[in-house]
């Protein structure tokens, strides 16, 4: 059969047409009006889209440079931070922490659950000198998305600050990055954004930037301060070379998101993430989260007994040429996740749930070929139906 | 829902994004020896798809030009030709033959069956001063689909020259130029060829070249003799300005059907048909064609009582982004056509049957979600396993 390519993953994930031709556009230089225009409108879409005033800085890194950013700009070595973990992108901030000489306090809760906002509460009260508290969005490699909501109310009656990972959350999922508390906000390029990977972005709290003042950390390129000064000047512009064409990409999808409507963007998302369920559990398929609230982005799903995650995998992208993320860290082999934030539709979704079908039939699996893809059709139908009226 | 179009009508039909990219790169000039050596490749791999030895010639025009040309080229008003009218196709090689002032006899067939060679080779037996037969290969109005090959062997034996219509068929179904005695054959690019429309060419054999010679017919920009002069030359060439981005762009395709081989494209036409047919009859609905041997490039379903066809067409357009071709002329409100001739894999027949699906169920219809897609993994599993063995 004809090979195309369908990217399923949670990142990178597909590029729409029109970002991907802004992309491949004649390069301009940056230190002129036409490209700070280009970059100030991508501020202003970002701003609206993460629904905050704050300062939004943009660097050429992918996402765990934004996030080594907000360590290194906010906390000094020897400062006690908490970091929720839940999962491999809860870990790296743990890491991060250690890497920048803090003193990390890690609350690890089950990979299946969401983090508990009372016992972070605990651990500020009985701590007051927790100087942030570091919590993954959607938290890529498990499928489940935390109640930043919850996290933020708790925080905000300490000294802390909440950081945020919501990499693969905001821009695909209700992220209200004031209203919720959240004090540096981390988000990348490439996976809610439709934009190949290569930047990310931080938005920065007044309560953040006491703190980024007070740092004693080293830190040059992802400076913070550097940056803010440049998006002061009469004409913004970054310290350093920006990514020209990314910033010009990334601009045109966010004016996708924005046209489509940041609530239609999270409805769309919250159907794709139905129907995917409803597939899996009429093929007799565990989903891997016991905890399901407002796990929009990813879908990750128990390997059954008898198969091999890895090899299913490897099947439906060398026969299917449908790539989904096999498990992480310890969940190696033992889950797969289909990937739907971004640049998708109910079509791309039942792709993938054909290919899902045909691999697990091809592997010896006892199923019912077409019942997955029933489900989804029969939920998208009850979904959007009742959207109609 | 975030819309996507998905182009499943026999034509124009979707384009390789290497297609698209060669067509965008900058133009160069045609009187130059780089247009000559892509020109010279796509000439070189045209013969070798259309399986000819045959002079190929390369038209600026969408595939009704190259029929013109070959009624204007081959004929003199007056000439007696038969043409074989079996679907819309059909008729406009009759209505080019009256537009050139031939006499026109038409051998008018159910659209719904293949044209009968024994009607053919009586007409010619009784009727000596026949000096063409004009067949269509692929009929794209009912997605029926002719034994050129029996036809072939029928217009040897006389006097006649045979022209066909493969506009499309060739490049996707099989089509022994040579081998089947087709004089003059006439492709597009927009069909199999996987090519923006704008191109089009035919191969002309020896028999045919004599009356090309003879023919009084008023032409110019398609004269055969003109366009073969060019070819001639050290640096071939074409008499006016081609059509150059398109050349170039097809010479791409052309070369991705020589890679994947043609008899592995014919392989995969067959099954998309197939397994297309199996998800139709599993829903309920009924094929078009009476004769489907051979019938791999459009899957014609009739619309099922108490459903208005063009609302189908519509509503899968408007609400699910999958478009499709409705009947024409007479055909129309009657049928709806899937297209599956070109850059068409499985899954992209998956989104066209669960668009329809969806749709058959919105408008009201009592069909059984999943069960057309069902039908058509299973088929899918059984060909292609079969082609592992």
């Amino acid at each position: 059969m004809l090979r195309k390519e369908y990217l399923m993953t949670p990142g990178p994930t597909p590029i729409p047409p029109q970002v991907s031709l802004t992309e491949a556009e004649p390069m301009i230089h940056h230190r002129t009006p036409a490209y700070t225009e280009e970059f100030v409108r991508l501020l202003e879409g970002l701003k609206k889209v993460l629904l905050t005033e704050k300062d939004v800085l943009v660097f050429a890194a992918s996402g765990t440079g934004a996030m080594e950013a907000a360590v290194a700009n906010c906390f000094s070595p020897g400062d006690r931070v908490m970091v929720a973990v839940g999962g491999k992108f809860g870990k790296r901030f743990a890491e991060l922490g250690s890497a920048y000489g803090l003193e990390v306090i890690a609350y690890e809760y089950p990979w299946d659950e969401r983090a508990n906002p009372e016992v972070i509460a605990d651990h500020l009260r009985k701590d007051p000198d927790i100087k942030g508290v570091f919590l993954t969005h959607s938290e890529t490699s498990t499928g489940v998305v935390n109640d930043v909501r919850a996290v933020g109310e708790v925080v905000k009656e300490s000294k802390a600050i909440l950081i945020v990972d919501s990499i693969s959350g905001a821009g695909a999922l209700e992220m209200r990055t004031d209203q919720w508390g959240v004090d540096v906000l981390v988000i990348g390029s490439q996976k809610a954004f439709m934009t190949p990977p290569g930047l990310a972005a931080v938005a920065v709290s007044p309560k953040a930037w006491e703190l980024v003042e007070r740092s004693s950390s080293p830190r040059y390129y992802f400076d913070f301060r550097k940056a803010r000064k440049k998006i002061m000047e009469k004409e913004p512009q970054t310290p350093f070379t920006p990514a020209i064409s990314l910033v010009r990409a990334m601009s045109v999808a966010v004016e996708m998101i924005l046209q489509e409507g940041l609530e239609n963007v999270w409805e769309r998302h919250r159907i794709l993430a139905e129907c995917c369920r409803a597939a899996v559990r009429a093929l007799g398929l565990e989903l891997f989260p016991k905890d399901l609230t407002g796990a929009y982005a990813v879908t990750a799903v128990k390997v059954p007994d008898g198969l091999d995650g890895r090899e299913l995998v490897r099947h439906m992208n060398r026969r299917h040429g449908v790539i989904l993320a096999g498990g992480q860290d310890q969940l190696k082999g033992k889950i797969f996740r289909i990937g739907h934030v971004g640049y998708y539709n109910f079509f791309d979704l039942v792709v993938a749930l054909s290919a899902l079908e045909l691999s697990l039939k091809e592997l010896g699996m006892d199923i019912s070929l077409g019942a997955g893809l029933a489900a989804a059709e029969e939920r998208y139908l009850e979904m959007t139906e009742r959207a109609k009226n």
